[in-house]
């Protein structure tokens, strides 16, 4: 098990917001994702391989999310990978903040991590 | 991969919370762990192996929680495990309601299930 998973964590958080958050990089997430076998749950609809989940955020319409990262939970998984659960907040362009969770899973393939599961729900309840 | 990890993400879910959700039951979720390797993180705090996990469970004062699950994603991964992401709300004894998520990753050894990771968090508003 990777003895690092809760810094992994952290920072595969940083750096996949970072590409999502703004519409100009938000295609460049293909690099997470692998070719065939990667799974996107996103608001209950089921999506697998880079290019269909790539299609799926290419059609999303918002400029810019804000977000607050509330908490991050990583577990190390025995053949290498990293499972982790984010909860937090955010807000696309001028609509109302909602609670958002987001669940990944990186599987460790020849050195380097590739996101194998990736699922998100918005929160029901809109913020004050 | 398993084609049924819909249904398996389901009736899983339903097991887990009929246990755990009445006092009376709950020490009996140790079946679902395996004794050494099983990982929970509770509300950040973090325990492995079975018997850690169930002296965890054992700490938590409240007798019966009334739960609505909202949403259940499951997704199946390579090795035959079965991913649950699950939201909803409880209400613990005489408590306010709150939102909650929980992640489970089923693994597949000899033709059954083992709950190989656990992470529950709540969410952080008072709910309605």
């Amino acid at each position: 098990m990777n003895p690092n998973f809760e810094e992994i964590g952290r920072e595969f958080v940083k750096q996949y917001y970072s590409l999502f958050d703004n519409q100009d990089t938000r295609l460049g997430m293909a690099v997470f994702y692998n070719a065939e076998s990667s799974l996107l749950t996103f608001e209950g609809k089921q999506l697998q391989g880079a290019l269909n989940i790539i299609e799926k955020f290419s059609t999303l319409g918002f400029k810019n999310i804000n977000r607050v990262i509330t908490t991050v939970d990583s577990q190390p998984m025995l053949d290498g990978g990293v499972l982790i659960s984010v909860l937090g907040r955010l807000q696309c362009d001028e609509d109302p903040p909602h609670e958002f969770t987001q669940i990944f899973i990186l599987q460790a393939i020849q050195g380097s991590f590739v996101l194998m599961h990736d699922i998100f729900r918005l929160g029901l309840h809109d913020l004050p």
